[in-house]
Formats: C-alpha cells, sequence, structure tokens
C-alpha cells in the first residue's frame, strides 16, 4: 500500500481525499495544500506526482532510492529534502529514509523502510487547525520532530547500555563477549554520528535560509529541530567517548592485572626452587657426602630450606609481589 | 516555592513586588523594568508569564525542560537563552540550567535543578542603584557571570585533584582504584567541556550581536564573561590532556615494571636450573658411574656448581637482569 | 589509438565526425558542440586541439600527465578539470585520471591510465537527443557521473571485505596474514580518503560557481554528483573507522588471551611444584630420615602431595585462573 | 616600587617626568604621549589612572588579576591587551602577565609575577627618537616584541633538552625518571601551547584590524612580531610530537625486549628440562632398570642428552631465539 | 661569492650587468626590469639595495635570518615573499630559504643554506624572451617552481624507503634499527609538513590576491605552484600514515609473537613436568614403595608418561598451541 494518505487541507482544516493522479489548483492566497503521504512506493506513483507537481527529476530519483545522506535541495520555489529515520531493533540501529517534497501548496512524504507510520502525527496535526493552518512549512517541521524524536528513545536506550557496561567494567575484568559487544556498540554510535552530522546541517539550513517556502515564523520550529539533533549529537558523541575510554581502562587493568601475576609467579618460582636445588644436591649419589652420614644432616637441611624459604616469603610480601 | 522573587525597578531602585499575573505597563523611555526569578516553576506559572510578556511558545517549552545545551534564541525584540550551571557534589559534577528571557522592559530567569539561589546576585545588584539602572541587559550579565563565577571553585577543586594523581602517578604505582578514579574524572572533564564550548558560543554571540535588547556597553561585559569561559575550557582541556599523559604514563611504566620482572625470572631461572640439572645427573643410579666413587666428586661438583652460578649471576647483574 | 572518438553535434543529433586539426566554427547560438575523447594521447594531439579551441597551455599540460589531484580551474569563458578514475584489480585500487577542457561549443576529455571506455556512454547520451541538446555542461556532468558511478562497485567491494574480516575478528584470533590485510586495505582506504575529498571540492565548486558554461540547470546534476561522492566518502571513512576497531580488537583479545595463558601457566606451575618439592626431599640420601623407614611413609607423602594439589586446583578453578 | 617609570615623550624625546596622578594634556597632533610602566602595582594606582586616562572598568580589573589569556579588546578609541610572558625558570616554564592600555597619547604597562623589566627596552628606545616619534603603536610593537623574544632562549633550551632525550632514546632504555621527566616536559608544552595560540590571534589581530590608534606602517611590524610567535608556535608543535614519538618509540622497544627475553627464557627452559626429564627418570629406585646395571648405561644417557641439548639449542640459534 | 648575478633584461633580452650600487631607471610601461641574485650575502649589500628599491626593513631583515617561515607580504605596491627550499642529504632533510623582492621593475633573490644555483633557471628563461618578457611576476613563478620541483625528487626517494620498509614489515619483524629509521623518517615527514602548510599557502595567496605585481594571467602559473605543492603534501601526509601503520601493525605482530611464545612455553612446560613429577616420585628413597620392587614397575610408569605426554602433546597441536 504505497500511497497511506493524501488530503486536501483548507484554513487548517481536512476538505477531502486527493487522488495521486489529480491536478488541484489551489489559490494563490495559500489558504489551501494538499499533504500526500507515500511508503516504499513503486516509480510510477512518485512519476505520475513529478508532472502534477512539477518536482524536479533528481529529486524523485534519490526520493525512490533508500541510502541518500540527509540534504536540504532548493528548486527553484520548491524545496526537497532527504532525512533518516532510525530505531533501535534488537540492540542494532535500523535506518529508513524519509524525502519531503515542499511547495507552497503541497507537501509529500516518501518513506523507505521506515516501519513509523505519519498516521498519528497527521491525527495530531489535524486535531489543531491553527497549527495546521500555517501551512506546509509548518508540516515539514512536524514530520521532522517526529523523525528526530525518534532518536531520542534510541540513544536513550544505548546510554544505558553503555553506563552498564561502564559500571561494569569497574567492577569486574570484561570477557570476550563484552569487549565483542563494546566494539559493536562503538561501531554504531559511529555510524549514527555518520547520519547526525548531516542532519544538523539540515535542520541549521532550514532554520537560517530565506526561502519564499519557509516563513519567518517557521524558522524557530526548525531552530528547535536542531537543539534537539545537537543534544542528541552530544548525547552520541559522549558514549563515543565512554567506550573508547572503556576500551582504553580494560586494557590497563588487563595489563596491570598480568604485571601481578608475573610477579607472583616470579616470587613462588623463587621460593619453591630452594628445597628443589638443595634436595637435588643431597639426593646425589656420590659415596664420600659427609653431611649424609651425620644424624643432624637431614633436619639441618631442612630447617636451611625452612629458613630461606620463609625470608624469601616475607620480603615477596614486603615488596608487594605477594 | 517556584516564584522566588519578582520586582519592579525604576532608574535602578527596586519599586514594589509584581505579582506574577500582574500585566506591568512600563514606559517607553525603559527607565522601568521587572525582574522576576523563578525555580523549578510548574507549567502554569510560566505560560502566565507567556500571554504577559509575549514569550515565545517554543523559548517557554525549553526554559521549562531540563538539559538543554546552552545557546541564544532571536524572538524579534526579545532574546531567550540557555545556560548551564555546574557545581562539584561529592567530586561529581551537577549540573543545572537557568533559562532567561530577556526584553526592553522585563527579564525573567527560570531555574532548573540548580542549587545556587540567585537572591544574594540579586541584593547586591539593588545595592549599586548606578549599575541596575543600566537595564535588563547589566542584568543578563550579572546572571551569566554568576553562573560562569561558579564554575571557577568546581576547576579548580579538580585541578587540584589531579595535580595530586599526577604526583601520585610520577612516585609510585597506580592502584585499580586510582586508574577508576582517574577515569571517571576524565569522563566528567570530557562532558564539561561539552557545556563549555556552547557557553563560549553564547557569551561570544551576545559580546557581537548587534540587538535592541543589548546596548553597545553592555557588550564589554558579556566579552568579560566570554574570557570567563574560555579561562576555564583551557583549564578544562588542560587538566583532560593530562589524565590521558597521566594514562600513557602508567601504562608505560606498568610494562616496564613486566618487562624487567621477567628479565629478573629469566636470570633466576637459569642459575637456580644449573644445580637441579648437574644434580639430577649425580643422582641417578646407574651402577657404573666412576665420579660417585671418587672422594673428590662431591666437592668438584659443587665446585662446579658454585662457579657456574657464580659466572652466570656476575653476567645477569652486568647487563642490568639483576 | 588516442583519439577514441571526436564528433559534431547539433540540437543533441550526432551531426558529422570530426579530425582533430580540423576548425569548426559552431554558431554563438549554442546549438552546435564538438566532443572529442582522447585517450593516453601523444603530446602532438592536444597541441593540435590547444591552438583550435585556444586551451591554456598549463590545462594542456596537467592533461597530458598522470597522477594530479582533482581540481577545477577557470581560464576564462573556459573551464579545465582533473578528475580521477578508480578500480579495483586484484584487491587493489587502480587509479586512472580523466582531464576535461570545457568551452560553449566544445568538450574534450583526455583519459590517462583509465580502462573505463567513455564509448558507452556516449552511445548512451546519443540515444536521448533531449539531453545532450542541453549542451558541453550536460555532457561533463555525464563524464564526472560516469566515474563516480565507477567508485560504488568499488567501496562495496570493499565493504564487503571489511564486513567478512570483522565477522572473523569477532569469532576468532586473527593470524599474521589477516592483520596484514587489514593494514594493505586501511591504506587503500587512507588513500583513497585522498581523492575524495577534492573530488568532493570538485562537484561542489561545478555545483554553486557562476560560469557561463554552467547553465543554472545544470548545477542540479553537479549537485547530485556531490551527492554521490559525498556518500562513498562517507561509506569510506566508515570502513576505514571498522578497521581500526579491528585492530584495537584484535589487539585487546590477543593481550586477554597472554593474560589467561600467563595465568594457567602460572597456576599449573604451582600444582606441580609441590610433587617436586616433596618428592625431592626424601629423595635425598640422608642416612637419618626416619620417616623413609616408616611403612605410613610413602602413601603419606602421597596422600600430603594429593591434598595440597588437589586444594590448589580448586582454587584455581574458583578464582578463574583455570 | 609598582611605578617603574613615567615619562613625558614629545617627538620621540623624553621631556619629563610625570606624576601618576597628574592630568597630562597632550596635543591634539600626536607629537607627544605618555608611557607609564607600572609591575604588581595596587590597585589604587591603576584606579588613579582610570580616571585621568578614561580607561575601561572591566580593563583595569583583567589587568590587576594575573592568569588573564592573551587578548585584544577594543574600547572606543582606546585599545586594550593582555600578553603573557614566558621564563624557564629551573626547567620550568614560569609565566606572568603584561597589560596594556593604548591611546593616542598615552601607553600604559602593567606586569604581573613578570621579572623582565621594561627599563633597558625603554633607554634601547629613547636611544632612537626616529623610532619612538612614531608614536604609542611603535611602542605598543616594541614591547610585544620584547614579550615574543623572551619565548624564543625558553624554547631553544626545550629544544636542546627534547634533542638530548630523542637521541638517547635511540641509544639505549629509558628509566623511569628519564620518561618522568619526558612526560613533565610534554605536559609543559602543551600549556605553553595554550598561550601561544591566542598571543598568534592578539598579533594577527593587531596586523589587521583598522584603528585610530594603529597606523599602517605599523600594522607590518605587529606582522612581524606575528612571524615570530608562529615560529616558536611551529617549534612548540614540532618538539611535542617529538616527545610523543619517543613515547611510542620507548613503548615498543621494551616490548620488543620483553619479546626477545620470553624467547630466550623458553628456549633455556626447553634445554635445560631434557637433562632434568631424563635424569629423573634414571633417579628412580625401580629395583629392575636394566639400563643402569648396563656398564654403557651411564655414557648412554650423557651422550644423548648432549645430543638433544645440543641439537635444540642449534635450533634455536637458527630461529633467532637464542 | 654573495652577488650570483644581477642584469637588467628589456622586452625579455638581456641588455647588460648592473652594479648592484647602481640606480637604474626603468621606463613605466614595465618593459625593462632588474633581475639580482643574492646567496648568503652580507648585511651591507641587502642595504644599499634597501636604499635603491626602497625596500622594507622589516623585509630586509628576514632576508637576511635564515628559519623564517614561508609567507607572503605586503608592503605598498611590492611584495616580499619568503620559501623554503629543501633537498635530502644523507637521508635528511636539509632546509633552505629563498627570499624573494618583488617590484614592476626589480625582482631580487636572496638565497640562504641552500646549495641549488638559479643559474641554470635563468639561463633557462633567457632562452625564452617570450616569456621573460612578461615581466617579474612571470621570474617569481619560474623561482618558485623551481623550488618546489626540488621537492619532488626528495619526496619520491622517501616514498621508495617508505615502501621498501612497508614490504619489509609484511615480510618479517623490524629490528632495533629499522624501529629507529622509521622513527627518524616520521619525524622528517613532520618536519616537512610544517613547511609545506605555509608553502601552500603562499601559492595560493599568489593565485588569488589582486595586487599590481601580479597579472590576471601570471595567477594561472602560481596556480600550477600550488597544485604542485598540494600534490607533495598530499604524499607527505600520506608516507606519514603508512609510518604510522607499520608502527601499529609492528607492535600488534611483536605482541602476537609473544603470546605464541608463551603459548608454547607453557605447553613444554607441562609436558615436562610430567615425567619430572612422576620420575620425583619414584626417586623418593622410602623402604616400602612396593611398586619399586616389581618387574613391571619401571616400564609401566614409562608408558604411563609416554601416554600423558602424548596426550598432552595432542591436545596442544589440536588447540593450535604447538
Ligand atoms: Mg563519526
Ligand atoms: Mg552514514
Ligand atoms: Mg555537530
Ligand atoms: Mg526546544
Ligand atoms: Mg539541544
Ligand atoms: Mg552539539
Ligand atoms: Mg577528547
Ligand atoms: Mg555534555
Ligand atoms: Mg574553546
Ligand atoms: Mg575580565
Ligand atoms: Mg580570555
Ligand atoms: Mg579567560
Ligand atoms: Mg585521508
Ligand atoms: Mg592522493
Ligand atoms: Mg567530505
Ligand atoms: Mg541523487
Ligand atoms: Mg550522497
Ligand atoms: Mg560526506
Ligand atoms: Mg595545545
Ligand atoms: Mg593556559
Ligand atoms: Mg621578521
Ligand atoms: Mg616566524
Ligand atoms: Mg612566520
Ligand atoms: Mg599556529
Ligand atoms: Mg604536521
Ligand atoms: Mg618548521
Ligand atoms: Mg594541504
Ligand atoms: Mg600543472
Ligand atoms: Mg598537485
Ligand atoms: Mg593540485
Ligand atoms: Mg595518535
Amino acid at each position: 500500500m504505497p500511497v497511506i494518505a493524501a488530503y486536501l487541507y483548507r484554513d487548517g482544516r481536512r476538505v477531502r481525499e486527493v487522488d495521486i493522479g489529480e491536478r488541484v489548483d489551489c489559490p494563490t492566497d495559500r489558504s489551501e495544500f494538499v499533504w500526500i503521504g507515500l511508503s516504499d512506493p513503486c516509480a510510477e506513483d512518485v512519476m505520475a506526482l513529478q508532472a502534477l507537481y512539477k518536482l524536479h527529476p533528481l529529486a524523485v530519483e534519490d526520493s525512490l532510492k533508500d541510502g541518500q545522506l540527509p540534504k536540504v535541495d532548493i528548486y527553484g520555489d520548491q524545496l526537497f529534502l532527504i532525512a533518516r529515520t532510525a530505531q533501535l531493533d534488537d540492540g542494532v540501529i535500523a535506518y529508513g529514509q524519509t524525502a519531503v517534497f515542499l511547495g507552497h501548496s503541497h507537501i509529500i512524504t516518501v518513506r523507505q523502510g521506515s516501519t513509523r507510520s505519519h498516521l498519528p502525527l497527521r491525527k495530531h496535526l489535524e486535531e489543531s487547525p491553527d497549527l495546521l493552518g500555517q501551512g506546509t512549512d509548518y508540516v515539514l517541521h512536524a514530520v521532522l520532530d517526529f523523525i528526530v524524536d525518534g532518536y531520542i528513545p534510541l540513544v536513550e536506550s544505548l546510554e544505558e547500555e553503555v553506563s552498564a557496561m561502564e559500571q561494569h567494567t569497574l567492577d569486574a575484568f570484561l570477557g570476550r563477549t563484552e569487549i565483542a559487544r563494546i566494539f559493536t556498540l562503538r561501531r554504531q554510535l559511529t555510524r549514527f554520528g555518520h547520519i547526525l552530522i548531516p542532519m544538523e546541517e539540515v535542520a541549521r539550513k532550514l532554520a537560517q535560509t530565506n526561502h519564499p517556502c519557509i516563513d519567518a515564523e517557521a524558522r524557530h520550529y526548525f531552530g528547535d529541530v536542531l537543539d534537539h539533533v545537537r543534544r542528541v549529537e552530544t548525547m552520541n558523541t559522549g558514549l563515543r567517548e565512554v567506550l573508547t575510554s572503556v576500551f582504553e581502562f580494560s586494557n590497563l587493568m588487563e595489563q596491570q592485572r598480568t604485571g601481578a601475576i608475573t610477579r607472583q609467579l616470579a616470587a613462588w618460582a623463587a621460593i619453591l626452587a630452594v628445597p628443589t636445588a638443595l634436595a637435588g644436591i643431597y639426593g646425589m649419589n656420590f659415596e664420600h657426602m659427609p653431611e649424609l652420614h651425620s644424624v643432624y644432616g637431614y633436619p639441618a637441611v631442612m630447617s636451611i630450606i625452612a629458613v630461606i624459604c620463609l625470608t624469601l616469603y616475607r620480603r615477596f610480601r614486603k615488596t608487594g609481589w605477594l
């Protein structure tokens, strides 16, 4: 079902449904506009709209192909923009694309691969004719706001996981699975950052551009979207830095642990080498070894071994090796 | 108690208290203004002010929600800005938010989560009617200066801790708790840096923007705030670099120590292997081992062992392994 | 065969072949243009064109020497640009160069070291006289688009290899050959990045420059090329980051493995030192060792050894060393 | 002694001493100016000047407090600037501050914590009335030049130490003290860099700003100061990079050494395990061990041991482990 | 011999030699100019030229002191610039300096520490009066081109060495000398980069500046120099990145090797501990050890030892430790 919804609005109120092949002549006083929502449409659908609404062929092409980077293009008195949607799916960020064609009397959204429908958003806007009456630029703001709001649970969920990971690192040594998860997480955050930077640019352009489709008042609203993207971006950067720190910390801890064990190993090896070497000597089968015949030989050697071992043990304790 | 204080000022002197629901008509010659201070207010309070002072709904929304990044927004002849407060709380930086609505005849501050009251500041300003008489831009400067001054004990306290940590690293090996603290500290500094950079931008904008709410003379005062933020930022960056260096240094030292112990271990293993191997051989039970029957066998073997061990010991000392 | 093709076009349709030494006078209404394609030409060929089309000697020099960085130069009412081609050749990126001389009525392309012929592209354009009729700027766009499209299979193929490498790292330890391949791959990606950044600049300049050779409409097309370069650049940067992560992860895993083995080694050394030391003692040949004569001596010592070894073993298991 | 010197100059020649509380009316033709030098003055002294020369209170405040970052502030037709002085003190960089108030007919310098007096500089300038007659901007240049010239012996001394350290690293392994020194040195260079970057900005601003206090000709002189700061900054950055390289190199060398010793240790352990194991076996007290009774048993076992050990030794030599 | 050559040129042809103390009045139609080349001159020589050609004293000072960073200074209708020369000398980059004073009718070059004479360049230009007739800006271009061309063999030679090093790293383990060379090489490349960045800026400024000394046509030629510097800079950056990669790769390989040896060592220690421990037990001198008296005791123990050792050996092979 590629066409999700297509209605004509007058003064912020829904007037009637519109066919996507239908020519709608809105008055030039901007009191009316058409809002069409498509989801994974086939090329023909969008081609039909292209002729009716004078969409630029390059924009149509981009809207049909997922994987574009966020951007704003100006085509005369129309705007075209690409935004990327993101949601968490089993701990992995799944991306989608929303393309928007914006004119004075039309706004067409084309979603690709995104599973969050715009219908609740449309319903919510239709309940406030005052806002919807502000025109297509206000609808564009609402769509962008909707997309960026979708980033927030995602980044908050990742933040929780990163914090748990961080706490865990402080409490215990990380295993292979945990390190692999950190590695995967950091990758996701880096990729997300590659989306957020051009998204920020899109919001900034809309908040600053002087274009007939965007009223002065609407720019404040795009400024608000920009604030949200910046906040998500700051959180995202912060999480990436935490993971890098966790990596470094884990590294240093592991190295320290190996160092401590090497010292212990060395200490015990030294202590145990004493009875082994001495016993080896008195285990030799020379006929002429006077000590062997003495009654005090055995206890003497045992005492010597005990004294040396104890002295070594104490020294190692003192230097912190044991 | 959301409303902390609300007064009307004329020529820098307090005239009377003002009710937050009350319309106050100040003359256009800028001789009077209202200064209202709220702390963690409920939405209704701010909504009431919104209508009276024509605050922008987006600004009101931001003022009510903690966690915004510092920014300056221009709404016609009014300004809206967000600053972040920071104080040290048990070695952890606790953040708050102060939003300011600025007009010719009103300045409204909305604090969220910050525990430093503006009352002493207000009292201090009321004692200098000359300064307060300069208008709302001067009050804005005083509020920002107050917030940024709050950063200084924080960063100085962290500096002390970092210096102690640095000295400790040079004197001894770091334990797990200390490394974990370095790790936590660096995180805090990084996060603080994420606040300082937009705070610097806020101060720079105010020092450079040509806006009717900001007099030319007031810009010098915002330039002074900018100086303070820059200094804090330089200190913060410096501390982060020190901690990174401490990490690296500690790493290299630990590696060097493990290397030294590995060499010692190897040296002692070599030395002790000599009596063990030789004694093992003369501990064999072959009937036909001529040395065993010689009177000189035992002392000879013992001498050989001693000579080899001593030679090895000397060599290892010379190469610095022992 | 340096001259690949040279034709005169009128209103988007091929009129006749053109000799590279021939002067062609196109009308000033831009309805006609000459498109000449050369591949690894000798200096004389290009020199001949230089005089006929008033090419700048510096541009001619650059077009003849491979290894230039991408750039756009403006020579009066002509443009000169360098693009770099890239294709994967046995896992290694092979670079070539395409120089383009652009005027109102001529476009001359000079390929160096590139193996992808422009003939299919020319054929494709000749099938759409509408597009070809838009002039030399449209042909320039088509050539750049063709070059940038050549990057995509390359980067996708590298992405596949990098992903396989990444998965492999998570599953197993990397061997020397694999690490060497990661090292080589990262080198290639870095070098490719050194090409992509100036290519992005070339596309941006063409999309923004106000030059008589580039129509306003054509700029949208260069904007589209810019989008493609940016996407490739983002992918390329992402792949480089993955490889850096793989390096770090592999490093940490290797270190952890060595740590685990050191612990195992230490544990077994401790356990086996017990029978060795005790047996050594009872292997001494002292005449007066009362335990040796007791019937219970042997089983007692064996039991002591067993108990100590077992206790040690259990402890090591508990602390995770074994 | 806060007031170091205060004189009136006419046409580049000293006229008479001036009291800091005295009002001096210079003609508007710029032929006269007052040059006052203070060092660690008390607030009252500067306050007196503030009224007489219309200094801005914010500038006065900054001049009295050490630890400001370098900057240039424009207050109407006056300039205020902060520079930082640096000198080496027992291998540690000690910082001071010089604040300068500049007007058409006055230049006031306020030093804080700097031990290099401006008196020789003043004397030197008084000997060239031609230069001094160029006005207060030329004096400002001379003061900045004097401060920046103070950086050069500092950075050259550090360069010598860094080069010695670098050579030492190539020749031998670094000890703990040396690594600690590198660590401390790098910290100093980083901090110095934090001063140099705003100092560069100060010089650049003065070389480019169009301000009535700075003649066009004087800007060339500030450009010369800028050259010096840039050169110091490039040297400083270079030294920091060398120390980072020394760290990395030392790290890699230490790791390689530990690797080599681990291999040696492993090789000798393997070689010595042979006689130990074999001798152990023939040291067993079984009654029925035919070899023990053979005349050739002992020499045979000894030969086997010798052959195995020698073979192992040769193999280890060949693979480079020994 | 500080004065290398000094001639008057008219319409691109050499007219006569010029004395450096001689005043030459060229017509204002730019048909004549003087080209003077000095090498390591004494101050007096340049001072003489300063008066005759109205050179700025700051520029003269810079030209006399080696070690300046590349820059372009504008002194009214004259230009002054500093370039740095570089050549490889026993594997080390040796730097020199060329200062150029440029006016309508004069170009004076002052070389410091550079060993490449400009005489062949002058001879080459004198053979093309067409080019030389373009004026002093063309000569300036030729001098810069000559300097930048000198970078190319240098960077190519370093590239060869880096490639050999890289290949070597892939094939074998690096020794101390090789790592020290990498370390030294990287230092050289970093320092060279510190020269190339301001050289790029110099070329860019000349290619873009609107100055009476530089004709519009000449700017294309400086653009060509810019291309060369950029190419050298890209190569230089690439080489530095390769060396950093080689460092990292070598590090990881060394760590992996140590890991592999630790595993081998552990495996052999485990295998050899078996006969040692068992033989130790049967070497005890207890009177009541029934196994010792059995005929099957010896072969049984030997078989047990063999079986355990073999099993261990097989297991270790399977897990890849041996
Ligand atoms: Mg990123
Ligand atoms: Mg991306
Ligand atoms: Mg950003
Ligand atoms: Mg908001
Ligand atoms: Mg925000
Ligand atoms: Mg941000
Ligand atoms: Mg950082
Ligand atoms: Mg933050
Ligand atoms: Mg900053
Ligand atoms: Mg201040
Ligand atoms: Mg400052
Ligand atoms: Mg400051
Ligand atoms: Mg790159
Ligand atoms: Mg390249
Ligand atoms: Mg880019
Ligand atoms: Mg596209
Ligand atoms: Mg793209
Ligand atoms: Mg990009
Ligand atoms: Mg720095
Ligand atoms: Mg500083
Ligand atoms: Mg100079
Ligand atoms: Mg310099
Ligand atoms: Mg310079
Ligand atoms: Mg700099
Ligand atoms: Mg560099
Ligand atoms: Mg340099
Ligand atoms: Mg560059
Ligand atoms: Mg060229
Ligand atoms: Mg180039
Ligand atoms: Mg180039
Ligand atoms: Mg680095």
